[in-house]
């Protein structure tokens, strides 16, 4: 039985794989939507935004099997409720892609209010944090779940230029509102997928932590 | 042991819904401040939020543990893992009622731009749909959790109706920009906790119906 739990456990990892995987593509596809103005491309991630949900619901029930059928514990029950953890964020990193592809639509629709610099930045890092906490989380690497902490504050910066810089833009000239607050609300989801980043990495770095806390509730 | 564990189980919901009362509160006087325009409030929000982060942790090692030491099946370890989920749904609400409330600091600072009518209306609705996700989810009750659903088109009514009108404030008067868009975001942050108690409710249906399909998973 261990043999097959270790193959159980490889395949959770696999389909949490899968999962970032198709999350990474709606959010670069989403980016590049906008960027391309591709409105084909908008409404594929809109679509596929259900695969994401079924996987979300798949990998849920496979954990709650793994729960039930081989009563795990200590480091295998706590890697199997994080990875449910985990799921349940990669799914709402799947609804921020739904929604940029969204405004991209809506900002497909008229002309470019200006050429996109820093948002297809700030998606590369976002991409690169979301990669790194999956690793950071299946390999317990704590230093790179830290690196990816650090990074979010790299994202909140240019959150912030971006928000002054169209702002600026608004004031300027009343037919830029629209347009701009649509960008705005595009680097916000962006700074809220690299929250949920965060958020798994903080959980990694607790892990580590938290087995030695409950290492000793053991032993009492 | 069975006794100890109803009893284990009681003590879970209890944590829950201390949870969700501090999460409450935080909604409640983040909009409170921003109405009253009161610092000191807004202050209190942001502050009070360790509590429910520390909590949040607190509740999760709980359901860990029990997790561990009872070894849980059907449907208490499906209460279980999905007590796991809703914490951290909690603990999200709670972030966006530290931005409603950070949001609030700076609209005090300006001259207020129109008297609050639809954001506390939809922050009623909004907690009224966390109050009851949580009964439903307590008292395994599919049609309050289908209510609350419902209720979710409510709120994205109210913030496409305030999206519209405050865009056309900003397009009137430059100087209504900011203060326009700040109170855009804290829709917007009402309308994400209402998605996150749809999500609580839509688990809770999903439950009702996902215990229908393990059994024949179990049967075979």
């Amino acid at each position: 039985m261990e043999r097959h739990f270790d193959e159980e456990l490889r395949i959770l990892k696999e389909k949490l794989l899968r999962m970032s995987s198709l999350v990474l593509e709606a959010i670069s596809s989403s980016i590049k939507a906008l960027g391309n103005r591709d409105t084909v491309l908008a409404d594929k991630v809109i679509k596929s935004d259900d695969i994401i949900n079924m996987l979300e619901i798949e990998l849920d029930e496979f954990c709650i099997k793994l729960l039930a059928l081989r009563q795990p514990e200590a480091r295998d029950l706590r890697f199997i409720t994080s990875s449910m953890k985990i799921n349940s964020d990669f799914e709402r990193m799947g609804d921020h892609a739904v929604n940029i592809a969204e405004l991209a639509q809506d900002l497909i629709r008229v002309p470019q209010l200006k050429p996109l610099i820093d948002i297809p930045k700030m998606a590369d890092l976002v991409q690169g944090m979301l990669k790194d906490s999956l690793t950071s989380f299946v390999n317990n690497d704590v230093v790179l779940a830290q690196k990816v902490c650090e990074s979010d504050d790299e994202v909140d910066k240019l959150n912030d230029q971006l928000y002054v810089e169209l702002v600026s833009y608004m004031m300027q000239d009343s037919n830029n509102i629209e347009r701009a607050l649509e960008l705005i609300l595009v680097s916000r989801n962006l700074e809220r997928i690299a929250d949920l980043s965060t958020n798994i990495c903080e959980d990694v770095i607790f892990m580590a932590s938290g087995r030695v806390i409950k290492h000793h509730i053991e032993e009492k």
